[in-house]
């Protein structure tokens, strides 16, 4: 449920070993604002720190994962970033990644950082009416949340290329056909599907499970190193170009933009 | 044909410029022992040094790959280690990794080690009735034969948490879909498809075959090596945990597993 | 059009933001000769360079994208070689790569150097009629042009050993299932549906677009390195085997060619 203000929340339950991570804010399409991101962190640290814990689900309620950020109450004059605490799991794994496993259920719109927090976790569930679109190119920026490499740790050059250049929107068979998404499920079921997983993860012996997850990190991890550390370059590039001033203005003013390339 | 104590061999047999090497202890379900570990070491290496071998084709007689290690042999108090020599191919690709090209036949029940050992190969024939399971997690343990990071050397990081951490059983199909099966065919004639392809890539100038297997390896050698230097940690934690016991306690005792992540 | 002496030639024309390369040797099956990869580097170097340009298309006229190289230009006695000088774009991106991005439009035969200059690019759109092979292997030598490592890029371990060490010859739905391939159509229809991609990619950002390319590229940077590194080590093998000539032999006298891994 959304509070009071409509700003949404990220909700937590405890079910057995598994711990169920909510985004609720489904009156604005889930749109993640500034606190649901410390929630969701906040709720991973749990996860990832408890040892009762030994899987996680995130999950969303309503007809959408996510719409993406909260533009306004991200980057509006006067707004103030809050980084996420470097001892805390950063819900993009940019910074501190959860230990354990995470199962994502998708359905929807799933735009932008819903795709990058997808893919930082580790399984995703995706009902077949789910719109996944890394669209920030086409709004005068880049991706800065990690969609940029965590594609290629799924899909090929090829197909990462196809999504991440054309900013196309695209539905749950291809992404599941590139490896982006593992099972595909009637709209409604995705929540108790990831659930299901999770719970036969944690029936098997956490310590295998962790050092397994931990392990084939390794094979990635310098790789990972390298393409987060390109990140501020890209925000440099991007956050100082007119284009991005024309990708939001287009988008106020609800008009395809006309980029100029400065 | 297995030994007269039943504990199996491997044999090997030349068929023009390929080496075919079948595992055989079929009445234990091609159960692995120490020695036939030793065999297929030995196996790999004659086809890696011998100039006249250009390709090799790993088998399994009757109706499974393998059901994995023969857990006694290799682990029951007074179970001695006798571990590959470093001058000799290892099965796993761990140490000393094959030159040659190497296709393997799988069928029927392929568990554990039997997948570390057919993607520490090349190329993967599989009969349609294969059920793959990398179940060490659901033991108590973590795999410690590298799939922790072979699976993502052909499948990307969600589908491969997926089998990874799941420990589920998964087919022919499925094994194709993500990369870790080249060819499906009807079982019974995997080997025979197998050795076609072994003779069609013996066929190439062998010195071209096995330059650009190695120059391949150069892409993915870093991130293996990585990945490799990770496994004496993960036997640690493992293998001191009291869910190991347990693993083992509830095979034999044919219940399932309780595990605490202790 | 191909020139009086029907050497071939490579043309670019400017589509508002798209620079459009076409490969023009048909009469010789596309067949690029030295002048010709020098004339693919200076379309790709001004596609690079112009800011005016935000992405590029390669294609090829006729009913096949190319044979592969010429080899009597390129190797035949007195042939000199012609590196493409370091401030230029690679056609084959092993030394420098276009920052922007580029779609290519394969149909019919696409062989050896036509399936390194695809993968050196981004996107790729096939005719269903599209034959490609790695054939280097069957002709007594190795992929020079990155196909070693390239397919590694965007396929599985497996799946990318079956086509380089068996040298087959493979077709659309293959290569668009393993991701080589991220759209296939009806032959006569590639190029201009690689030119809707092209256009459709030039209406976003070009800043971010370019910015995200980038930065992807960092997550295989130093493996690619690491790869392109282990070039001059398979060239010296292979080029001063007995089996090259054996090749070459084969080839002219139209025979299958008896290697001797000499």
């Amino acid at each position: 449920m959304s509070d009071e203000q409509g700003s949404g929340e990220v909700r937590s339950e405890v079910d057995g070993r598994v711990l169920k991570i909510t985004i609720a804010n489904a009156q604005q399409r889930n749109a993640v604002t500034p606190d649901m991101m410390h929630q969701l962190s906040d709720a991973l640290t749990e996860l990832d720190e408890n040892p009762d814990l030994w899987a996680g689900v995130i999950c969303a309620e309503g007809d959408h994962f996510t719409s993406g950020l909260d533009m306004a109450k991200f980057f509006a004059p006067g707004a103030e970033p809050k980084p996420i605490p470097v001892d805390k799991v950063d819900p993009l794994g940019l910074t501190k990644r959860c230990r354990k496993p995470v199962v994502t259920a998708v359905q929807g719109i799933c735009y932008t950082v819903g795709v990058e927090i997808m893919l930082a976790g580790d399984i995703v569930v995706a009902a077949d009416d789910v719109r996944f679109c890394q669209m920030e190119a086409k709004r005068g920026i880049a991706p800065l949340g990690g969609a940029h490499f965590r594609y290629l740790t799924r899909a090929g050059w090829g197909d990462a290329m196809y999504h991440l250049l054309l900013c196309d929107e695209f539905g749950a068979s291809e992404a599941h056909r590139i490896g982006l998404v593992q099972e595909v499920v009637a709209p409604g079921e995705q929540v108790e599907r990831a659930m299901e997983l999770a719970r036969t993860i944690a029936k098997n012996a956490p310590i295998g499970i962790q050092a397994t997850k931990a392990a084939a990190n390794s094979f990635i991890a310098e790789a990972e190193k390298a393409a987060i550390a390109a990140i501020p370059e890209i925000r440099e590039k991007v956050m100082k170009s007119q284009d991005m001033m024309e990708g939001i203005a287009s988008l106020m003013q609800r008009r395809p933009a006309e980029f100029k390339g400065q």
